[in-house]
């Protein structure tokens, strides 16, 4: 019945999420070629085949029925530039969110306030952009697909500090509407939609598990250690570097189908969770452990260049994040990673179904409510932790899959357990404080 | 000891707000010296000497630390444009608001948001951005003057959907570190900040009518019917055309030294309140009465070009309120004032002071509390209407001033009568509810 090869049918991809090293995204204002040109050049000498890419919301679409067109040929032309060097591009649409900063186009703040998810008269003027954008780059041949927009989730769950409040039906409404209106003129990409971890372990996030697996053509994983495993687990535990196979993991458990494409769309080595000088190994060993997942479509690298210091207010973190400096300089993890590159086209990780699957009760799946049960803090990751420790390499089955034989079967999974058979602490359990004082190491600065 | 002389120093000076008639402000993204050219010469076309600008804030100052010399260099251009068709230029800083939409940068909003009135890094950077503005044109002979931004007081009052909280003594601080900044590069410019009629009336607006009416090098009056006087008064009732001469007088009363000039910065004719065939009479009706006062340095119409019909969720008023329309055609309102200008100069009106006062309490003018007592809905305007109706011409003067028998001098005033002594209705006794539905003409449309 499972006809599994270890043969990836297409090459694991390779890509980075590209902020660029001059002015960073407001770069787009000051739109210069030369500059686009130097800093793909530098992605593409790491061996990286792809890059994702972010235009801001407010300076494509000024006025609600305002789409600038030099805006979105400049959005073109990086992907022609990108061409010269070998390199494919996927674009997000509605930035939106962007390490740390929101941006949003006046028409719908403050005396024009409306919510961006269930507004008609938004929701059809993000369409007219997110059609701009697919149509200026749909017939360009090294082209992915677009994402919605970076993390659009974090505008509607509670800890935003102007939350969208929006229900998961409105949610899967919004995120249907806006990957319909892209298919439309953009048939053959992969489109999809992304948001942060929220998604997969907060029972009031708007948008759920079952949207975040199921709506687009590939699931979109977004890895920080520091947003709450560097803070439940002290440096040098293997849950922080396990964490992205976790997620990995968790986006394959709440797929419908057992073939549906995982992208591993973010993942960065955020200091101090991440020590400065362990960056490389930090990327390695997070990535490791997902490479022989069938599944993975790719794994792209935040960032590629550091934010310069010349820019003020940044989480401290996010000046350190990149895979080369601001002065297009590649750094040891960016080495590492093209070593891993390299090595990988010699010689690919052969794909492996992971035979042993921790069983969860997914609660009500279409409210997402009991999804918290997967949170790092809780028994289930400290389960799958304690699995991986005595080498059984587990994924993650949802309870109300098991009866499905067949479903199973191509997933290769033989042998389901549950947490209590596991017998393992959670971190929670385990450390009644915080083991490091890295806490808020995001939010926190930004909101003092 | 009262040397008036009855000719201007100067001719009065008329001006207009420059909203472009492509892209409305947003046009600065796509700046273009053609279509500047052409509104500017469209502007000139009518007679008028000046214009202000408007710069938004978040493209100019799109991180704290990164001001774009591309974009302050466009600020530039505008003026020298300017000087092509013998225009003056007067330059706002910090947009921030302007017909509805406020325009803050990422970096104090949301996530990062902060008070831009209060935050030591925030007045820092704007004092750079203010000081970068003033230093580009300085040189430049066709240049005025800066305002700090267009009413920038609007995000500390109460009614702001994300007020900034603000107390009188921090408003004034901040106000004083950016007019100093400014004075510092260009010593010899005429500047000063704006605001909104609520510093006039509304006791817990914290930019005082003091400050109003001290700080920078002069008094600058918004005039809007639509703020309460068309919701008080009903259409044809002299109080809507004489509007602007109160708020004139109130800013003249309101000044320390009785020669501070006053600036008619913004006075517009909105619909419905005025009917769109009225917008001369209007125009023609709310000018004439201050045009004899000794202190009125100029008049600057809002807005010189109609914001085009292809811009979306404009307040309905904000499309039809130019002096031409997006097409760059002289309206009926430009025609009337070019005749206005064109008979100024051949013949200008001679100065008057006014020599009956009508006295107010003004209250604890440290705080501003008691200001209200001037509100279009209370005896004072009340009086100073029926004093108008009787011919007598009023200015206004503050209780605390009367014993100053120089300052009384200076002003020319001989007659100071109270509001027990006129004895007129306020409208809002007269009318228990508004007389027309024209009530949240502005800010009702867009908080809906």
């Amino acid at each position: 019945m499972n006809s599994f090869s270890p043969i990836r049918r297409q090459p694991l991809r390779w890509g980075v999420n590209y902020t660029p090293s001059e002015g960073w995204f407001h770069s787009w204002q000051d739109f210069s070629l030369d500059a686009v040109k130097a800093d793909l050049e530098s992605i593409a000498s790491i061996g990286l085949d792809h890059v994702r890419i972010f235009p801001l919301w407010p300076l494509l679409q000024p006025n609600r029925s305002l789409i600038r067109p030099a805006g979105i040929a400049d959005v073109g032309k990086v992907v022609d530039v990108a061409a010269e060097f070998g390199l494919d591009v996927s674009v997000d649409g509605l930035q939106g969110h962007l390490s740390s900063y929101d941006f949003l186009p006046s028409w719908v703040t403050s005396w024009h306030r409306r919510n961006i998810f269930t507004d008609p008269d938004v929701i059809a003027a993000e369409v007219e952009l997110v059609t701009a954008l697919a149509a200026e780059v749909t017939s360009r041949p090294n082209v992915l697909g677009m994402t919605l927009g970076n993390e659009t989730n974090q505008f509607a769950v509670e800890r935003h500090p102007d939350k969208q409040t929006t229900t998961p039906a409105q949610m899967g409404e919004w995120i249907n509407t806006l990957l319909t209106a892209v298919q439309k003129v953009w048939p053959e990409g992969m489109h999809q939609h992304s948001f942060d971890d929220n998604v997969w372990f907060i029972d009031s996030a708007p948008v759920t598990p079952r949207q975040a697996a199921s709506l687009g053509n590939s699931t979109a994983v977004h890895s920080w250690v520091f947003t709450s495993v560097a803070r439940l687990f002290p440096a040098g535990h293997p849950a922080r570097t396990l964490f992205a196979d976790y997620l990995v993991q968790l986006a394959e458990s709440w797929a419908e189908s057992a073939d549906r494409p995982v992208w591993l769309q973010e993942i960065g080595a955020p200091h101090p969770a991440v020590a400065m000088d362990g960056a490389a190994d930090f990327l390695e060993q997070s990535l490791r452990p997902s490479m022989d997942t069938p599944n993975l479509w790719g794994v792209t690298w935040w960032c590629s260049h550091d934010v310069s210091r010349k820019l003020a207010d940044f989480p401290e973190l996010e000046y350190t994040l990149g895979l080369l400096d601001s002065d297009r300089t590649v750094k040891p993890a960016g080495r590492r990673l093209a070593e891993i590159i390299a090595e990988e086209k010699r010689n690919p990780t052969p794909l492996r179904q992971r035979s042993t699957a921790l069983a969860f009760d997914a609660g009500d799946e279409a409210t997402g409510i009991g999804r918290s049960v997967t949170d790092p803090s809780g028994e289930v990751f400290a389960a799958w932790l304690e699995l991986t420790a005595r080498g059984e390499n587990p994924t993650l089955v949802r309870e109300s899959r098991l009866t499905d034989a067949a479903y199973l079967a191509a997933r290769g999974i033989t042998n389901v357990v549950s947490t209590a058979h596991v017998g393992a602490i959670p971190a929670a359990a385990a450390n009644a404080a915080p083991v490091e004082s890295d806490a808020n190491i995001w939010t926190g600065q930004v909101q003092a």
